[in-house]
């Protein structure tokens, strides 16, 4: 098995740019459940790329559970997605449904996600297998996490070695949560295979004044990356609004969070970068 | 909503050949997990129509947790279905996973079926409501009802109204069966839709002795239909041998079966072929 | 481990005056969740009765989510449960929760009853193993089948073999049914011990329209005995209405769930009583 | 409903001697699975309160699955636990299973605990609710948190307000792990309860490498107390060893997990006895 620890014992580092997600660092990816309109995706990435997030979210095709749904800006949300980048400087992480639309989304996205409806759709592993870029691997929201890790598989396989695993909740009876966000996955995963792991609390737990603890527990747990919902008016959003930060309290989270991430020893900075940055920071909220 | 009892109180029912499921009939689908080769096919293929089986189900792509285990046979295996069909009159039911292969099989398959792994695969959904077949929906191993009408609804939103769900069990903490069968989800189901539901008393328990209790008790509990994995040598089958029945069980497991069928008013047999048929199983086993 | 079919291969009986669950019938115990009033429970006790039930269940202790929701009669519930015994000739069947009263009870109730709660108060349980009576232990609703057999494994350790056990549906993310009913319990519990098994459609699902279709289910699967809440005015139970079947949908089911299990070689009645007992149906309601 | 934080807004403080469970600090509490012998324990004891515990645990009566379980030391163990206490000076908590035993173990516990199974043991809880110690009652092992408050209301209602609840992880289909660790736990008992919250990593994972990072998690997430099993000699524990830590890692993740809590504002130490309590860790191991 190619995702084990057994066949590669050191940690994999997946680089997306100058990110590196399984290294020393603590990163963090922010941004819209889905792009909704160029103005505020930009208004959102420049918040959080101020508040030190490192990677920008967003969705372009959406997977909803109802056809009726809202199903994503689709190609225009990856070209507000590519400004934004431009404007930012971060580096972009959108889902791909469709097999058809491997090939195009990796020449726009840095990192492709597989959404958790999708953990065990094959063909579209075994494409994204044969693509350069970062992958984002969500744990379906009933898989154990072995089959997590044959999922990743595939992927690997093909001969992608860039995946990172995301842990997103899984299916319990509890009715509080949207999901239970299994954060004893890090361990388990840890001790199983050499990918890096992130961890989503905003679907994790479904409920906005579950992401901060979550986040934070995540960092102390040994995550490599968290992923986070971040709106610039969560009221109005059009999927996602209840589990979704506004900007200023995902700055606030920030500040929290990076406070674990130093004393765990994987700070959200790169030591260089710190000075300039906390001005910037200091300066621009 | 399209699959809902409100929009359309009759129930549905879906035509494949001869064979009506949700009619008055109890629809028995049977045959092999994977379909491993063309002698083994046709031997079950014969044995499972004498016995009274009404469609033959095959697998030739077969989504397998891990990429190293067998895949299936692919077109070889759906040139053999199309041979069983021909000496058997049998219609095939056999599962469809990549969104570009839906228009190939559906020429040469007449149930597509969408396995548990890919029942929230919108893109295939929404290709599925294109062509005329009838569709097999699967359950998600972790999808309530309500998740499950809706990926239904893809497919008819497109315009395909041929489509029967089918539950094949649930995760859930008990261990001495690979899945809990969900019977309970016949009486909701039809409380909510007018679509047919067929039940897989194989998957839904992954033992070998709880496939003939549960069969007849899905049939008590008011199945369109069921399906169960034969095998003309389970321990030998290349996948879920352990569940599969062999061809003599089958045949046990049929008269038994059709007994409850009888008693329940939904008869396995056409009154006008029973004579018939009787005289077939009679000569022939 | 004395509940292993290793140890003893043959199918335990246990009996209940005249009736043995267990034995070549399928045994049928109805009656209210909660003892409401005396007159309610003789009406509801004469009616089952006439409709073939051969067991009354009534909850005198009432185990209840909130503290300030009805507890139960008591004492006085017990009171009515002889007097209904007395005048319909069912024995009856009743839950005990707290150890210091299994004594007292197991004077005045034909078999005690383990609720769900309590399937691992292991206290209660040694106390139970300790009196003569036959023991319903209902599976815990998270519990696996290895450790419900264990906690039986407490009463029989004590001395007491006559213990039957009773599936009542497990815990899942479904949210459309109270709890799942997990049929193939059934041949998973053939498979392991030589005790009888009972289920309960009415906790198993929670929904009125989910009974009958259940209940004949059990049968065809091939339940010792079926446990059904029937309540005189459903609309107004204290406890649970929502999943009781009226006196007359009771009788109904009766009806259609005979017919499986005649089918299946387990009538509901002994053959010698059947000619008297259809007389008495007919002239009585 | 008393356990409402609409009933009370400000958060109740639960005091076990001289420590409070919901204040500013973090509590730790230490010890063994089940008091296994009157030197192992007092092994135990001294070394977990070298290393910062602030209460000892030790099971005396333990629930164990099979009838054929070591079921702890009863009596004995009390008796042990006592003498712990007199020279170390910690509290003491232990689980109290059986209702006619709560007055005599409240007189020499000075925290009672309900275990994961009778957290729906009405009787016991009532009997829990008119002592006057502190009761640590664990969440069903498929109890919603909603369920869970409500037992709490239990003991509320009769009197006792000293309440702490303590999430141990819940049932869910992963098997890598012995339960699902519900860390979310703590944000919704938050926003519903006043009452404390304490996190079981031991048992909430069953795994060693599990215990500190879902300790430092649990903290990080902002538990008010953390439960964990510690063993003079784990490879050889009675129960729980597979989970238990050595008493040289309780020392190292004590230290690691310290930092998460200063950075969080919870200190493990009041301030006023930091200076002291350093030079002693420093010089005793």
């Amino acid at each position: 098995m190619k995702s084990s620890r057994n066949t590669k014992p050191e940690p994999t580092e997946v680089s997306i740019g100058d990110i590196v997600v399984g290294g020393v660092q603590t990163v963090v990816i922010a941004g819209p459940c889905a792009v909704e309109s160029h103005d505020s995706l930009m208004r959102i990435a420049r918040s959080v790329k101020v508040s030190g997030a490192h990677l920008l979210r967003g969705g372009a095709f959406k997977p909803r559970t109802s056809p009726y749904s809202f199903q994503g800006h689709g190609d225009d949300a990856l070209k507000w997605l590519g400004e934004a980048r431009a404007v930012t400087g971060l580096k972009v992480v959108s889902e791909v449904m469709d097999v058809r639309r491997v090939e195009a989304m990796a020449r726009v996205v840095d990192c492709l996600q597989v959404g958790t409806r999708n953990m065990q759709n094959f063909d579209l592993l075994r494409e994204l297998g044969r693509v350069p870029n970062a992958i984002l691997l969500k744990r379906g929201m009933s898989a154990t996490i072995e089959e997590w890790l044959l999922a990743a598989e595939y992927i690997l396989a093909e001969g992608n070695p860039n995946v990172i695993l995301c842990e997103r909740g899984i299916r319990t009876f509890e009715s509080a949560t949207r999901n239970t966000l299994d954060l004893s996955a890090i361990p388990v995963v840890r001790a199983l295979s050499h990918l890096p792991i992130a961890i989503d609390p905003s679907h994790g737990t479904g409920r906005r004044d579950g992401v901060a603890p979550m986040t934070k527990a995540a960092i102390a747990a040994g995550a490599d990356a968290v992923m986070i919902e971040v709106h610039d008016d969560p009221e109005r959003a059009l999927s996602d609004g209840a589990q979704s930060l506004s900007l200023f309290a995902f700055d606030g989270l920030m500040r929290d969070a990076a406070r674990i991430a130093d004393v765990c020893g994987r700070p959200f900075q790169d030591q260089r970068v710190v000075a300039f940055s906390s001005r910037t920071i200091g300066g621009a909220i």
